[in-house]
């Protein structure tokens, strides 16, 4: 009886930890813990915020590479700092092995802008139909390039050693979709019928490819 | 001389037809004659817009869907009506042969909403990194489904019959990006040591995928 | 004592149904059972989201028109579809009887492109003051024609037979304001003195008005 | 010749007159003389921008109610202020003789807040489909009261003398869709016919209505 | 343990208070008794809302001026009328004694235009980096001034008497950083090291600056 | 004569240099040689857009701090990089000299995230009226800290070496307002008796924070 007593008020406690609403509104904090859902996410108590909650560290540390793809992205949006929630903005740090490569895929939220720190680069984006116009750049140390929002983009390792980029994007929560997994490594599979009929190919090439282990170098 | 200054003078004329702007700003018909270019599309002199501006016949008649694809989309955006521009919404009559397949591709600029007019459609969309989950639904006629902003997603005939299918989209000018086309009929090509280290293929799969004709059944 | 600790857990369950949010954010389908409000929907968790979320049956079917307007609108958006939430866009199915109207009206939240499926259509809108022009067009099957956002608009069988228009409006929740019922038909009345002085006649004209039986064909 | 060559000259300049795009986008202030219409107003030269630009002079000038509806709009948007261009916000000063009405209209862009400045004012809005729910209050000297954006809504004065109010809009050009001047009074008219059936009126009720002499207090 | 059953119920009671949310969107009242916080405010049941959510009254009343500054701001906002959340628009009331300053300051999240009621003001605003040009005006009653969003502009009584002004915002919570507490006033203070190297001037200077009382009469 | 005419052709030719409207909107580089201003930028013909409108090169590049502030920003927007225009994003490396400091300033259009790439920053922010809470951090190599959209906020080097930091910011001209440039460095200046008031000290004190020179680091 005490213990339901105690859990019940706990649980009073939990929904009125915020029931004072400040009428501060410069930020909204992403709160995980609520059990709310909304476009975007449900903001913890502004009073509660503290510098911690716009704070990220370890974006020196350098992905790992040491996967078929031979890239890795770091990512920080409004996961990795709640306080991003809300603010239309995050970052990226990707890491390059040498030939390694960030295979074509769309941010459906999100431009990209990117810095190369280390190393040299092959990136391209390719425009919407009917052009389907592939736009190219080698990019070297200290070169900014630009991909616009939900274009098919790559960007691949074309130096001697390891690579290193920053990239920027247009929304706390861009969203990956990276074609080869979305297309081949759907989960269940698209049929292969229909996949051999959308590539026209034989099925057993689409088998061949929906064979492959999809590694997921970006989340 | 007098040739001159008539065309100087109908250049003048050109440039302030619209010189006294209305003050009605409920609609901005899309002017196709302008030299200017602006995000979206300069507008003509409200005074000048007619019910036309708002028009468009001819959705009833199906397209030919004598391709490889078997299917054929006749888009209605801002293209087609100028009198769409600004007001974020356009339409799509999509045509499919039986086995007929719209195959995958997103649309960067909207969601998609679809009513299947006649036949049966297989439809489906993958959502994002990490999860590419696969949702699908088998549609018959009076059924609706949705296709979240840039997704990527498709719709196949799987009746014995034709099928038609009425889609509606989020903006005036959604845009297309047919993932095979994008990504294997980019024009310059994606090398192919990028694509066959992208999809973990030999390079002769990326080769076949490469030298199919890149129809276009969505512009 | 038991049933109320059950009570006590299937709310504590309830409240926490959602509460490892997913990082998913592709979609924010509505949840109708969730007891708090917002600017639009709340969310059900997006790892519970299926198919069904984004669909309807249905709209094959033809809406009641046995009523003095001659009409029925049938309307799919986000409370038919909660995928639809967030996704600003819907649907909606328009019967005519003959002679039947779709009376002047407003989307406050929404511009509508419509086209016709069976019949011949009389349709038109007004633009704002001081102008107050009249667009007006006469639509047959496979014909098209927009009614930009907030704008007074309506549509009239002006053909033998029945008619059927789909029309597609750039919001997921476009509202509706028939003029004749919000002005005439308000709950409570809008007084008669007030609005015989607003349109300039006798309060007799408006207390005529008022007695109509206001039928809602489209809410 | 030399006239022309002044004309060419002063047309080239004109089109030059802002050919050294100033970074500074602080404010985009209309540009009236502009040949080119866009969603919004072209800006002039900011390097041009004045304080003149930002100011108007005369809102504690009464308007004439000397109307048939006792009331009038002064409008203080982007047509008065060139600098309210893309700001998101306009103003209007209304004066009512005694029983002045400001009768039902919506705006189709924006939200409205009013203040009384002096006087008694009723006031009210109803709600869209289907509850068209009509919500009034009584207003005296400083009291404020919101009109939500697309409602149709409606200020008389009920007090012994004249009545003033300031009102402020949530654009830089809501636009005013005044509904009897938009029914009965559009050009060229709806039919009457039609009006008959939407009102569920005989045709003689419409035609008094269409012969009315529509005055507009607000554009 | 009824006591505890009537908790618990009263708890249920006040989670489900909304739990069969209208379809009705025309507005979203605060709900300020929530304890979830999103951006903006969560609604209250549609079907609860009454003319007084819209409502504020005693914006006649003069603030009370006698502070350093002589000037103080009324805000009526989101806070003070419910209704105005999701609406984007606010109000203010501000009044100077002689010589009262309302002191440098932005609206981090909207524009301002402003009309003298009575008196005689100097206002003005500086543009951004790097020009940083200043535009005033000597305004008086009844004149009207725009102060775009996010720019720092300041309004001085420089009549004889008293002055007045009433102020809209294209924000239903527009905030307000007035530069000196901001800056110099700032819990807990921001170290005078850093500020005399940002204002370029002794320590000591910082200190007088920090010393000050800063009352706040705008927030 | 004939030079009269070939002024006139090439005026035309100007004109209609982008006369062909492409349906391509996947981008809208801007056109910084065209005479028409507009709320952003008018985009060049699209088909004429190469990889170099998408691309910068010199970030690696160090910055001059040789000035009293001892930091400079490198700004990489729109106005470095045409492709940017209407894709809200940009880029910005900031470089510190020993003590070095960006002092506090606002981006009235935009949030800024910001990652350290060598050294260590004491960074804050300040939050709006009423509460101006300080938020500070000390942030090493690989930090990454946010300063939501218009709040005042500064970084200093408070490490033994050199500093650098990259920050991207959510707008393609995000503008940035130096408090003490737009304050005391007005052009032309605010008067002192109107600062001595808001500041609440001395006129020769104000005198004094006039008279600095103000160096602009950061435009």
């Amino acid at each position: 009886m005490k213990l339901l007593f105690l859990v019940l008020l706990s649980l009073v406690a939990a929904l009125c930890h915020a029931s004072d609403p400040s009428q501060l509104q410069d930020f909204c904090v992403a709160d995980f813990h609520s059990p709310i859902v909304v476009n975007g996410k449900v903001c913890k108590n502004p009073m509660m915020a503290k510098p911690e909650d716009f704070f990220f560290n370890g974006l020196d540390k350098p992905g790992n590479t040491s996967n078929p793809l031979g890239s890795m992205v770091t990512a920080v949006n409004v996961q990795q700092i709640p306080g991003l929630n809300t603010l239309g903005i995050s970052l990226a740090r990707i890491d390059f092995a040498p030939k390694g490569l960030n295979p074509p895929h769309t941010h459906p939220r999100g431009t990209e802008i990117l810095v190369v720190l280390e190393g040299c680069l092959y990136v391209g984006f390719v425009t919407s139909n009917p052009e389907n116009r592939l736009f190219t750049k080698k990019l070297y140390k200290g070169d900014v390039f630009v991909f616009p929002q939900g274009l098919i983009h790559f960007q691949q390792n074309v130096g001697d050693g390891d690579a290193v980029a920053l990239a920027a994007l247009s929304s706390q929560n861009p969203g990956v979709i990276t074609i080869a997994n979305a297309v081949f490594g759907a989960k269940p599979p698209i049929s292969d019928d229909l996949l051999a009929k959308a590539f026209q190919v034989d099925k057993n090439v689409i088998d061949e490819l929906q064979s492959a282990f999809w590694m997921d170098n970006n989340n």
